[in-house]
């Protein structure tokens, strides 16, 4: 049976909760008096909907039934799971849970986003508490994970499971906090940066862009992956978070803090932290932790740059700038050329621990499209219209990659003309050659979907590396069809 | 001519610049008088060859050289940059610059790595201030661009500029800051998360993993690719800045903020705050700047997916959970065989708008491995040691599946022995074909990685469905080679 919660409250945060929802399958019924609240919640959802399936590579569940309502009494019904995102007044909050407890059924569990009350306050004056809990989720609440679920010895601990189950069936990652605190963790680290930055604009240090720049070209990078604390343990290096401490703990007694309270540092709170530190990173080393940490900044540069976004943008700029031109001189075309190199990622294993069939043509295809760039077929030229197709590969698997194994390709053209290149790519882990593709591309008209000559600068361009690897013997399996017979 | 840098004290940031400079093409000389110097410098500039190049889609510049020198005189000598790590005491600082700057050709720059002094403080009682500035990285210095680059009115326009075009050379984003303050702009904002970090492991309100995790779930993913401001301006919707700060600039005054001093929100800061978002971000409408945000998270979030890391081990998690497996079709021999469906995901699409290359074969080997399971090559026969790989494919492309639409798979069994399968898969899109894959299977001994007959039930069971597909008619492409002409 289709499971339903009730969204009270339909801004941008309750929308946001709608649309998660409403695309794990859940039937959502909405209350908000608000006039225009379908129309915004229409906006949201036509958001998560472009967003939240490319995060999967599987089929999310069949959308759920959206429906609204012109009460609370109407909209909680049948729901297990009640979200209030109404305005930030107590008076507010607790007449909606008097409101939702009387209509809803008996065992619907009722999650508050409240970011400014604790779960003791919005229990207070209601005559069963039990089911109220703060469920407080970060913008756009249809892709970020982190929802902090507080609670209260009034919430039973059967409903605190249940409730952390349904938070994470619609994909998101509840963390339960044991004692109630203003503002819960993650709005107090942000006030906290929000009163600094204040600050420096309010005393024209820096300029607002100046404040996000200094965040997203540096450390905003880091907390993506890792947060605060783990960072800290590689800054200290082998010598790990005493010695971190011992360095940067002088710090909080420097001028610029002459603000604030802080904390003594006694030896029983550096222990606390470096033994918590420990429990939650120590079973890796500084060295590995490293290297997780540069292969995440890694792969969310790369992410960013396919965009042309944040630092992404930054590295194009530079990549722009120390670009020299591959096939500029005849003296410079490779014979094979090698183009590409990547790492075998734990998403590319199988399920016999080997590379998974069709990542070998994603490093064939990444190859593939090192070689167009290289010839001048870029994000211009294919939105000029012309692009090259693949319309034929032949593959052959000769070995195995594993993961970590770090593979590099070369590429033979084995000929071209004005509509085709016709090449022959290898991938190898090391020395041994772990897999060959023969492929046929096809250059194209994208409008018109048919074959056409390439323009005179890519033509060039593939003729040359073309002519320059014209004396190259011809691989052994060229031409191959599959299940050949190997000639003696 | 290649430039040359002096690296004046070689921890882990000087390790990450010496790591920059010396990628980026330029000769890197390093002083230290740590005797461990060169094997931790070693140890960074390893870490920053597997990772620095793998930013780029262009090869990097030729390395320069490395070479270690027993005095600062030394080390400067031809140094265009050199960047000062020494450790964070004023009285160290202002020796090392008088020693740099009696040996240094008269026209080097002198980035300081300075956090906790202000340039002033720097060029303090140093005869000739004009070429000491402080360029202030992020570790790791090797991958993360910003530079914080901060300035006095002993420093020349000219030389600022200098120095900003050497730091952009090498990859990085400097900040050119016009006014100094204690710890610049990036460790303001870092001491503050600090702060309060600290007060709530003390207090017992979360563990180091619960605020890293608080981090790296949620507002950490944002600041990834927008910082403070940009994302507030979102979350204040079309009626922008000034509404975001009139809903939540009172929060600044709740309880918990009791411990510190906050600027007073006067119309005028709120109108200078609003106006410099405007600059800043005016040109992207709210609308523009959510779907900017959203497909950097997806970005973020699918980098991180592939690494099975933070937020993508909960997508990979969450993505076990919804996925449904197909009904079997065991027992009843079609000819050909209908054994996989699947609907092309957003995921799937590459910059053409059709599904990539590689997503085809990840269709034909799903197709491959529901065979496998109809045959009983299930988990529990790869376990006792056997499998099939495949070892030999032929991909033809006849026409483009795009976004949303439903693909099914048809399987013919062309012939069968005790160790081989060969094989022809179509992929349709409605009633077109697509796709097809002619593949040769080989049945392997897994620990000895050599063929060998499949287990009889195996073999029985595929020996059957060759038998009912013998009548079939031959697939027109099956035998063809790469390239080969069609016959008329």
């Amino acid at each position: 049976m289709t499971d339903t919660a009730a969204i009270i409250g339909g801004g941008v945060i309750g929308g946001g909760w709608a649309a998660r929802f409403l695309l794990n399958g859940w039937n959502v019924r909405v209350f908000d008096p608000d006039p225009h609240a379908e129309r915004k919640i229409g906006e949201v959802l036509a958001n998560a909907r472009l967003a939240l399936p490319q995060l999967y590579d599987v089929a999310m569940p069949a959308e759920g039934a959206l429906s609204f309502h012109p009460s609370i009494a109407e909209a909680v019904e049948g729901a297990t799971w009640v979200q209030e995102s109404v305005p930030e007044r107590l008076d507010i909050k607790h007449g909606t849970y008097r409101e939702i407890l009387s209509h809803a059924e008996r065992d619907a569990l009722v999650g508050s986003s409240a970011s400014g009350f604790k779960p003791s306050e919005l229990q207070e004056s209601v005559e069963r508490p039990g089911p109220i809990m703060v469920a407080h989720p970060f913008n756009p609440v249809y892709l970020l994970p982190l929802v902090e679920l507080v609670t209260t010895d009034a919430n039973s601990k059967e409903d605190i499971e249940r409730a952390e189950a349904i938070l994470r069936g619609i994909g998101m990652a509840p963390l339960h906090l044991l004692n109630e605190i203003d503002a819960h963790i993650a709005d107090r680290l942000l006030e906290a940066v929000w009163r600094e930055a204040l600050w420096l604009v309010r005393d024209d240090i820096a300029t607002t862009e100046e404040i996000d720049d200094a965040i997203r070209y540096g450390f905003g990078l880091r907390w993506a992956q890792m947060g605060l604390f783990e960072t800290y343990r590689i800054a200290g290096g082998e010598a790990g978070m005493k010695h971190f401490i011992a360095q940067f703990g002088p710090c909080l007694h420097w001028p610029w803090t002459k603000l604030t309270d802080v904390p003594e540092l006694t030896d029983e709170l550096i222990e606390k932290i470096a033994s918590q530190s420990d429990k939650q990173s120590g079973a890796l080393s500084i060295r590995q932790l490293e290297r997780l940490r540069d292969e995440n900044l890694i792969g969310i540069m790369r992410s960013l740059k396919d965009r042309d976004s944040a630092a992404g943008a930054l590295i194009n700029a530079h990549e722009r700038q120390i670009a020299r031109p591959l096939a500029g001189h005849d003296g410079e075309v490779a014979a094979p050329l090698c183009l590409w190199e990547a790492t075998v990622l734990p998403s590319w294993i199988d399920y016999n621990g080997h590379m998974t069939e069709y990542r070998y043509l994603q490093v064939f295809g990444d190859t593939t499209d090192a070689l167009l760039r290289m010839i001048g077929v870029n994000r211009d030229y294919v939105a000029g219209g012309h692009s090259y197709y693949t319309v034929e590969s032949h593959l052959m698997h000769l070995g195995e990659a594993k993961l970590g194994d770090r593979l590099t390709t070369t590429t033979q053209i084995l000929s071209s003309d004005e509509k085709r290149i016709h090449l022959f790519h290898t991938i190898l882990a090391g020395e041994q050659s772990v897999a060959t593709a023969e492929q046929m591309l096809l250059h194209v008209d994208n409008k018109e979907s048919r074959a056409c000559p390439a323009l005179p600068d890519v033509s060039a361009a593939i003729a040359k590396i073309t002519q320059k690897h014209a004396g190259m013997p011809r691989p052994d399996t060229a031409g191959r069809h599959t299940g050949q017979r190997r000639s003696a």
